[in-house]
């Protein structure tokens, strides 16, 4: 891994008033600012940022090393509530200020009320998050509590709850945030230009777990874009991997009862399936999928990089580990895997592959061997 | 707050290789690299990196316009490991392997182990943590699980646990991270650095939480640093704040069995008092000390700026907000509050203050009903 081609370092910057300084006087704007050429603002969107986005691409060597390629990691766990949906959910709120909205609402099992309810609070609008009872990571509801909004749990699943939104925005002045709103695919798609822009070019493969499916739709729709205005040489193959107990794109059919540890991508109906089966087939991609199992292996792999991602980031490290096993993974390629969300998200899938330290003497010799 | 002072936005960057590109063509250096001309760093030093550092500056609008003053917050959460501890350790662990250690060890409850446990792992060493038995938050113990440290639990309080890693690392070819290891700090100043290149010079007071008293220690050695460097035209003052049941530093005492919320502060006997009372004093600045519940109004309050942070983060906020309530707060000032965590490091105290939410019908007009 010592070929891993990044662009030489920048020193200076230019800022707008047209004097240079060295590029640590800076910091990185918000995804509005940063990509406002790309994105459908007006002269009335709110510049509303958190500093989202402008997220670590790590590379990956021990990883890269097994899999004989140049594997980077895109931690979208760096942005701020934790995960990729702030790119989308800046967007779609910074619209609905625009549009004149003092309410937001969204049905969410996790990130996406944590995205929703941090921008609403910035935004100085009110924020409501249904959610199917029971059945929700801690650490995310806890997320939108702190920031303020207001939490309704329904006796009924996720679909049941999307329903109600849906007939709630179209018969109150309330805006929509969940996926269905076009403006949260056009702030994602900054992810691949990101990926663009540090890389220099577009990697060879883009591997991303797919859930709802809007992720990998946003990042192909990033790539062409950039491709298009002349920022890379090639589009990337898409390869979207999901959980073996709740891959309706893999299998070709709806699932009822999802099932799977990665909660961020337990979605048994995709809204997005017909943009992400568009995305993989016009890139020569593909969808696959593994099991828990892989993707908890695949999650203290990228642990020992340095990288704590929460269990649905592993799903495309299973996924390329899984086909490099199969012999299917071209060598020498440059590939990168889409993290969407922090470790910290879901702390309990840490806590549930170990035992509890037992307590020991306060005595050297004990601590040492117990080391042994 | 229409007079927020930041400087221009930069539009283009030099690369080393002399040639111009547009900023968002970049991603920020780690922190070894961005200053690397102000650490102690030698041609054998790796350079380290899980992109530690350049963490966002938010204004805070509603805080500001209740305080007078113009307050930023330095959101720390957004570290790779998701408190501040980073940049000490990404100094620390790299000097490690500089001297050619291959194990690392240090005593934590917490912050410390996450940040020393990752590194590791990123460099290649073994790590392990020594904590008391009982009393740490499941978020950070997750973590260092997770990035695969050995966890030692010991029948002991925290200072037993620092003697035994002093005593392991004395006798044994083990390196020590805690904070008694002087390149802590040194990357810890680099805050301030970060501070005074996004205002363009130093703020006015800068507000931190003081536990082990090593942070505050660190930004005022970088606040020197830079001055002496010709980077800022003035010093600021600092103060620090420190929980009620844990204020040794307010209250000349060592506090023998410390209680707070706050637990990354629940800290009787800071190992750096004399650099704190030494910041504080040739600052001119102040300790003061903040309840529990000052502590979590302030937190709320800051999440209503749209960042979630962890108990510990709050009380400089809690601190100015006493001293404005007091008339002690000078209008018109720019104040930098360093938040040290990330709110997901303890999902508990953002749920310890709500209800859970009861499950109604899925039915428009039963969750309108419940939202009046």
């Amino acid at each position: 891994m010592g070929a891993l081609r990044f662009p030489p370092l920048p020193t200076t910057v230019e800022t707008q008033a047209g004097a240079r300084r060295p590029l640590e006087t800076t910091t990185m704007p918000g995804l509005l600012e940063r990509y406002r050429d790309y994105l459908p603002l007006t002269d009335q969107t709110p510049m509303l940022s958190l500093h989202e986005g402008s997220t670590p691409l790590i590379p990956a060597p021990k990883l890269s090393k097994r899999l004989g390629v140049e594997l980077h990691l895109k931690y979208e766990g760096l942005n701020p509530t934790g995960s990729f949906k702030d790119r989308g959910m800046v967007m779609a709120v910074a619209k609905a200020v625009e549009d004149g909205a003092d309410t937001i609402i969204c049905a969410s099992t996790g990130n996406t009320s944590a995205a929703a309810a941090a921008y609403a609070a910035r935004a100085g609008l009110k924020c409501i998050v249904l959610i199917p009872d029971g059945n929700i990571a801690l650490g995310k509801l806890a997320q939108a509590l702190a920031y303020g909004a207001r939490i309704v749990a329904i006796n009924g699943n996720f679909d049941a709850a999307l329903r109600l939104v849906r007939q709630i925005s179209d018969e109150h002045p309330i805006a929509l945030v969940n996926s269905v709103n076009p403006y949260r695919l056009q702030g994602q798609k900054t992810g691949a230009f990101e990926t663009v822009d540090v890389l220099g070019d577009a990697p060879d493969v883009l591997a991303i777990p797919v859930g709802n499916a809007g992720n990998i739709s946003a990042y192909w729709m990033g790539f062409g874009e950039y491709h298009e205005a002349g920022r890379s040489t090639h589009l990337p193959k898409m390869w979207g991997f999901q959980a073996e107990g709740a891959a309706p794109l893999v299998r070709g059919v709806v699932v009822d009862e999802p099932q799977t540890i990665a909660t961020a991508i337990r979605i048994g109906n995709p809204a997005s399936a017909h943009l992400a089966r568009a995305a993989v087939g016009e890139s020569g991609g593909l969808f696959d999928l593994v099991s828990d199992d892989e993707i908890m292996h695949a999650y203290r792999l990228i642990a020992q990089e340095g990288v704590f991602c929460e269990p649905a980031s592993a799903a495309p490290v299973a996924g390329l580990l899984k086909r490099h096993a199969a012999g299917e993974l071209e060598g020498g390629q440059r590939v990168v895997a889409v993290l969407t969300g922090n470790g910290l998200k879901d702390p309990d899938a840490a806590l549930r592959s170990v035992e509890a330290p037992r307590g020991i003497e306060a005595e050297m010799d004990a601590v040492m061997a117990s080391l042994r």
